[in-house]
């Protein structure tokens, strides 16, 4: 019978753990790393703080596991696309019109998770999905170069360099200095724009060149 | 008198504080931002750990200062050549030689500067320094256009893909396992083999096909 409580205890716990990470998530894709606190979102679970430091050791833990489980779905988002169907150049052109497409649907997450300012152990976590994406790319640029689609020099830092690239050409349009210049009305850049840009880049970086190249 | 006294005094404080900057960047050339704590800092600069409170906040600050510092000397650097004489093409990949070759004289400084995970007031410097950089390649990318030399898409947006893609292939061969792997004798990307497909990357993204490419 004490085995028994204790099975459902544990199922419990980790249910408001879940319970409390989807509150965190939602959080940090509402206002950012910022607007994740613990004394906050331990009112909104209806929790005392200090029973959230059963479930999570501090702030930076639960930052890491916030950053990871959103990091995850578009890991595995590109995953689909780039293994998917069709010309690996096609694939690339692809997977990268998706990535921006969804960094637009949630800015304010994709600036949180690429470049917002804020504990080591998140920027743990960045580098860590840094090498999940490139190794994506990594068997992407392999295949193409197997199929001559591609001339790209070493696919791991290849590989690196267009992680960087997308990475970096988001942070700008992503930005809450961006976002406050949209949202009064000033021109900035469209998602069209940033999308054909960044797949123009890579494309050519890689070493398979584009119609508009060809002379 | 009273007036001389002080001024006396705040330039010693200024060359105080100094000193303590010039050390804190001597550890973080040497072990990186982890190595940079303030009691370790008080104890070399021969100060009392809480006389170290005056000069800097705490070690956010004084992270953040020691990186811009560091940071500074490395846009300078490259402002130099990219400003240089030369096409653009060739101050393009003069500019990217050097920073390569920056960064592996230093290895242990430029994996602090680009990914060591670190206090967000770090993070913080490092969007500022990363906008420096994209700056450089601006004003290089629309000479370059200018003189029919490169065909890039918004110059804002591929100078931060130029970057994004620097830093990324960096990052890798520079981190701690890779490091670690070298010293063990192990295989790694060279110098050479780094900087060579960081050229060949930037010079094709940036439409400005090499040797190699055209058929």
């Amino acid at each position: 019978m004490a085995y028994r409580l204790t099975e459902a205890r544990l199922q419990k716990d980790g249910e408001q753990r879940e319970r409390i990470l989807q509150l965190a998530l939602a959080r940090v894709a509402e206002g950012g790393f910022a607007a994740l606190t613990m004394q906050g979102l331990a009112e909104e679970a209806g929790i005392a703080t200090g029973s959230l430091y059963r479930y999570f050791r501090g702030k930076g833990e639960l930052a890491a596991e916030v950053f990871a489980r959103a990091s995850q779905r578009e890991v595995d988002a590109l995953a689909l696309v780039l293994r998917g169907a069709g010309a690996p150049a096609e694939r690339l052109t692809q997977g990268l019109l998706q990535f921006a497409r969804r960094a637009w649907d949630s800015r304010r997450l994709a600036f949180a998770l690429i470049a917002e300012p804020v504990e080591p152990e998140v920027d743990e976590q960045r580098l860590l999905y840094r090498e999940a994406y490139a190794e994506l790319f990594v068997e992407l640029l392999e295949d193409g170069t197997r199929q001559g689609h591609f001339r790209p020099g070493p696919p791991s830092l290849v590989a690196a360099c267009v992680v960087g690239a997308i990475a970096e050409s988001l942070v700008g349009p992503l930005s809450p200095p961006a976002r406050a210049a949209r949202d009064a009305g000033h021109p900035s850049l469209s998602l069209e724009q940033v999308s054909q840009a960044l797949v123009q880049f890579c494309l050519r970086a890689v070493g398979a060149p584009l119609p508009e190249d060809e002379r």
